[in-house]
């Protein structure tokens, strides 16, 4: 059995803790939080909570500690940390810190001798495989990434911020004729207005002027304006009974040509649906522990990402089984 | 730059040359058959021609030899044979075969420090891959493979060998319920029959009994009797002019769910729609020999499958690009 902890128990932990459960490989040794270990109530009452600065001394009960805090705080400091005592997996996903993210981790996780995998998740994490292996294969050609339909949830918390809205959820949709033209092999080029619209549903306050909260919401510097956004207005209740949810995913089409004269086309689709985007991240980040560990076992280490580890590792089944049953 | 060799130059072999002439990293050596060399002409004139036996003498001027032979015949001689002096790369897909291929090859490779890559293309290949990356994530799930819409060479051939028949091809055509119903994550059990139709474009000879070749093509054991197959008699010019292509692709579709009462669904489709089925085969193996140098730069030797191959030995950006440019 693989050992496993939990650093942080948000909606990405408890998602980790879910899958964890279904895994036939793994067991979960204790979940660690920065809050106070009396406030937070497993699924599985059994399980032992403790305080973040606990896990250390556990170094030896745990063979990877899953990090699920967040990329703007947490990971930063917390992944390089870690990865001196354990074999850890990230969901980093400020796209443009990843080189910096990787090095730091790196270094720390090499002098240990412990695997670090960052960035495991959907996007960055299957997207990003499906964008290297399209482009590795169809090297004429070119890569477009859809996100949607689903909810942003840092384009939510912006528009919560407009006076007079008591809640709101955003959707970012990609728009059905973008993706016919890339599916086309087309190779269009797309603006920002034409791959993705936004449909935002708001819970008013009593009296609110909803007009100037719509009025704030399309303008709005680098959320909306540069997007056709639709604004409705609901009440609570239909709120809670139709928006409660975090659904999310997306496409990475790939169409690329091949022959002496570019005359042949071909296009590779890859789409997520997702009802729940933090479990099915949760469910990434558990088959990149379970390879962290195999890897570490080994004699690896260092940083690594999904494009260095090759996908055998991630498998509950062998290698022979595998090559049997899938290949 | 990768050196790299050709053996056997069908629709698969120049799939590969064309394919080398779009790479930087990478150089054609020469072209090798069984055939006479003089009879061969390759698409550059330059490139120089050899018989399959001159292949062992040049192997310290090889870094990989792509081998584009068969799977019934070819392939289980000369990939374990040639992996003694080369890196090499076929696309067997005898998917019944592939543990004893392996073994075999795996053996030869593993005596030589070479590394052969089998089964490398789109299925086995990329439909195999995204099977295991789709299942080690949701582990509560079912993968569903859809072949088509494309032509089976097999079932085309079948068809040719009939009384009567002058020409003909076999289009395998994915049930467009049977996808809707995958997709939905109904997680449908699904016969044959309601997975994939045939269809047929046959050119009879004059005065062929076209009544008696339809009874015997949809009748036809283990290739149609099992199917919904459509037969069309159309004339020559029509065949040549519509029919002349080789086009496949198709869909892997895993559905799963998360949650601790399986409330969350989840589909994760992967598509292919291709205008070349050898063409593009040919750049899978293209990208794989590139990865087969490298790890075996690094020290690794024998079989290999795409299961056990990281993503970044495929592309020709470094690991550093590949993390700030596509991750």
């Amino acid at each position: 059995m693989i050992r496993v902890g939990i650093m942080g128990y948000g909606n990405l932990g408890r998602g980790v803790e879910c899958a964890l459960s279904k895994t036939k490989d793994m067991e979960l040794v204790g979940i660690f939080s920065r809050r106070d270990p009396a406030s937070i109530t497993p699924h599985d009452a059994n399980t032992p909570v403790y305080t973040m600065e606990a896990a250390i001394e556990m170094k030896d009960r745990i063979d990877v500690m899953i990090l699920c805090g967040g990329s703007a705080k947490d990971l930063p400091e917390q992944t390089k940390e870690f990865a001196k005592y354990f074999n850890v997996v990230d969901s980093f996903d400020t796209h443009a810190k990843i080189p910096e993210h990787f090095a730091n981790v790196d270094n720390s996780a090499k002098a240990n001798n412990k695997i670090a995998v960052i960035s495991a998740g959907w996007d960055p994490g299957m997207f990003s495989l499906n964008r290297l292996y399209a482009s590795a294969i169809l090297t004429s050609g070119n890569s477009y990434t859809f996100w949607g339909k689903g909810v942003s949830q840092g384009h939510s918390d912006a528009v919560r911020r407009i006076e007079g809205v008591k809640n709101a959820k955003q959707y970012t949709i990609p728009v059905e004729k973008a993706l016919e033209a890339v599916r086309s092999g087309a190779n269009p080029k797309l603006t920002t207005r034409e791959k993705h619209t936004r449909e935002v549903f708001v819970v008013a306050q009593d009296g609110a002027d909803q007009e100037e909260i719509k009025r704030q919401i399309v303008t709005m510097p680098n959320y909306f304006d540069e997007y056709d956004t639709t604004v409705h207005f609901i009440d609570e209740e239909t709120f809670l009974k139709e928006h409660s949810g975090i659904p999310h995913g997306g496409f990475v089409i790939h169409s690329g040509t091949t022959g002496w004269e570019d005359e042949h086309k071909h296009v590779i689709e890859y789409r997520l649906q997702l009802d729940s985007n933090p479990e099915f991240t949760s469910s990434v980040l558990v088959a990149y522990a379970r390879a962290a560990y195999r890897m570490n076992q080994e004699g690896m280490s260092g940083a690594k990402t999904v494009f260095d580890i090759a996908p055998s590792y991630l498998h509950p089944l062998s290698s022979e089984e595998l090559r049997k049953q899938m290949l």
